[in-house]
C-alpha cells in the first residue's frame, strides 16, 4: 500500500492541509480558517479538522499515511515541535503542536517554520531539485530564507539559523526600521510593503512625477501593492520600472553577501514579489557579481521558485523527505 | 611510534613550519622568508626547505609524520590543492601546491585557506573546543572568517564559502571601498587599517580635538596602527576609546547579522585587532542583541581566540584532524 504524507500549512488567516505523495504530487487539499482571534483551542480544533477533512476529501485512510508535516510561522522549536509565539498567531504561546497532533492521530509528526519548509520543498521537488547547497528566499510581506546544506535544512544551535531576511545591509539607514527591532535589515529595505513604502515616500516628495501607479490602485495610495507596481511596469510606467529595478538592486547587494558567506549551488526566489519575474531577476543577476568576493558568483543560478501557491503544503510534507 | 603532523603556514613575507602533535602541541618550529618577489620556483623551494628544516630542528624522521597540512592566502581550491593567484603571493598562479609537496615528500598533503585553517585550529584545540557550530573571525589587515558546521569547515559549492569579511553592512557607504571591489564590506569598514583610516579622516576634519594618538606614533599619522590606538586607549585617551568602541559597534552589527543567518554556538575572534581585548569585546557584545532577530543571541558566547601567534601553523596541521 502506497504511503503518503499529510502536509499542514498554518497561516495567520487560513490553514491548508494536503495529501502529498513521496514524489511531491498533491493529491487533494482543503483550506479552513485559522480563527486565531477566537483562541488557541479553537485554532487547534481547526488544525485537527483540516487533517480529518483532507483524508475524507481524498478518500484516504490513516493507514495510507506515513506521517504528518506541519509548518507554521516562527519563532518555533523544530526539535521539540513547539510553536513559541508567532506575531501572526496571537494567543499561541509555547504550543507543543507536534506532540498534540502525534497523540491525536497516532502518526509521526514534524514541525518546521514556513520559510525552511518552503525551501526544502523547492530543494526536493522544485527549482533546486538535484542541488545540495541551496539558498532559498521568499519575498512577500517579509523576507524569509532557508539555508540548505548537504540536502538538509541548517538550523544552527537554537534552531534559529537561516533568518537571512534580518541581515543588515544598511547599518545606519535612516527610517528603515525593521519589525524585528533591528534597522537596515534587507526585509525592512526590500520586502513588498517596504518597497511600496519607499515608493510612496518618493512620490510625495516629487508629486509632479508622472506615473499611473496610484491611478491603478483606484486613486488610493494605501491600496498600492507590488502587484499594482508590476502591472504598471508592464505598461511601461517608468516609476514602476525604477521601483522594481531598485528592489532588484537591493536584493542583489544582499545576495552578493549571502554568496560570500554561503557559496550556494543555487539561489531560489519565491514569494509574491518573485512573480514580478524577469523585471526583478535581471536586476538581481546584474547586481550580484559586483557585490561579492566570490569569483564564481556570476555562474550561481538565481532562479524563480517553481512550486507557487501550494509551496506551504508541499513544504510541510517535504520535511519528512529530508 | 607516535605520529605527528607538519603544519606549513605560507604568508606573503614568511613561511612558518612546525611539527604538531595530535593534541595540538607545537613541538618545534622554523621560519624562513617567502621570497615571493624572486619567483614562484624560489618560493616553492623555501616551502620545501621549511619542511626539511623543521624535521631536522626537532630531530624527527619522516616516518614519524602522518601528513602535511598547508595553509595559504586565498583564493585557492582545497579539493584540488591548488593555489590560484593570491594578491599576497605575486607570481603564484594556479600552483598545484598539495600535489607538489605530496610528490616531494611522499606524504598525504592537504591545503586550506588561512582563515579556515585558523578557525579549525580554534575549534579543535582553542577557544571553541567542544563546539560543533563555530563562527571564527580574524580581524587584522583584513577580516577573514570561517564557518564551521558540525565540526567541519563549510566550503560551499566552489570552496569559497565563509568569506564573511565581504558581507556588506553599508550598501551605500561613501568611500568605504573594499579591496575586493565591493563597497561597504565589513572589512572595508572595520579592519585594522580601515579603522585607522577613518580615525585619521576624523582628526583631519577636527584638528583641535585633543588626543595623544599621533604623538604616540612619533608624530607621524602614517605610523598610526591599532596597536597605537590600543596603547592610547589604555592611557584613557578619549579619541582612542571612541575609535575602538565604534569598531566594536560595527563588528557587533555585522555579527548580529551573522547570528541571524548562522546561529552558531560560539563566535571566536582572533587576529591582531582582537588583542585590544575587553575594550573591543564589551562593545561587540553590547551591540549584537539589538542587531539580530535571534532571541538567543544574548547567550551566544563571543570570545577571544586562544592560539595567538602560532594559529597559522596549528591551523595548517588541524585540517588533518577535521
Amino acid at each position: 500500500m502506497k504511503k503518503h504524507i499529510i502536509g499542514v500549512d498554518i497561516g495567520g488567516t487560513k490553514i491548508a492541509a494536503g495529501v502529498v505523495t513521496r514524489g511531491g504530487e498533491l493529491r487533494c487539499k482543503v483550506v479552513v480558517p485559522t480563527m486565531a482571534e477566537v483562541g488557541v483551542d479553537t485554532s487547534l480544533g481547526q488544525v485537527y479538522m483540516s487533517i480529518r477533512d483532507v483524508l475524507k476529501a481524498g478518500g484516504f485512510g490513516m493507514d495510507q499515511i506515513e506521517g504528518i508535516g506541519v509548518c507554521a510561522p516562527g519563532p518555533l522549536d523544530q526539535d521539540k515541535g513547539v510553536v513559541h509565539n508567532p506575531p501572526n498567531l496571537p494567543g499561541w504561546k509555547d504550543v507543543p503542536l507536534a506532540s498534540l497532533i502525534r497523540k491525536k492521530f497516532r502518526k509521526s509528526t514534524k514541525l518546521e517554520n514556513d520559510a525552511n519548509a518552503a525551501g526544502m520543498a523547492e530543494a526536493i521537488w522544485g527549482a533546486a531539485r538535484g542541488f545540495k547547497h541551496v539558498f532559498y528566499v521568499t519575498v512577500s510581506t517579509g523576507i524569509g530564507t532557508a539555508v540548505i546544506i548537504d540536502g538538509r535544512i541548517y538550523h544552527g544551535k537554537n534552531g534559529m539559523a537561516g533568518e537571512g531576511g534580518h541581515v543588515t545591509i544598511s547599518h545606519d539607514a535612516k527610517g528603515a526600521a525593521c519589525n524585528c527591532g533591528n534597522i537596515g535589515c534587507i526585509e525592512a529595505m526590500a520586502s513588498g510593503p517596504s518597497t511600496v513604502k519607499h515608493l510612496l515616500k518618493k512620490l510625495k516628495k516629487n508629486p509632479r512625477r508622472k506615473t499611473c501607479i496610484i491611478d491603478m490602485a483606484g486613486g488610493d495610495p494605501d491600496k498600492v501593492t507590488m502587484v499594482t507596481v508590476g502591472k504598471a511596469a508592464r505598461k511601461g510606467d517608468k516609476v514602476a520600472l525604477e521601483t522594481i529595478a531598485e528592489e532588484g538592486r537591493l536584493l542583489g547587494i544582499w545576495l552578493g553577501s549571502m554568496i560570500s558567506i554561503l557559496d550556494p549551488e543555487i539561489i531560489v526566489i519565491g514569494g509574491g514579489v518573485s512573480l514580478l519575474g524577469n523585471l526583478l531577476f535581471k536586476e538581481i543577476r546584474r547586481t550580484i557579481p559586483s557585490r561579492t568576493i566570490n569569483i564564481y558568483a556570476r555562474k550561481t543560478p538565481v532562479v524563480q521558485a517553481k512550486l507557487k501557491k501550494d509551496v506551504g503544503l508541499l513544504g510541510a510534507a517535504s520535511i519528512f523527505m529530508e
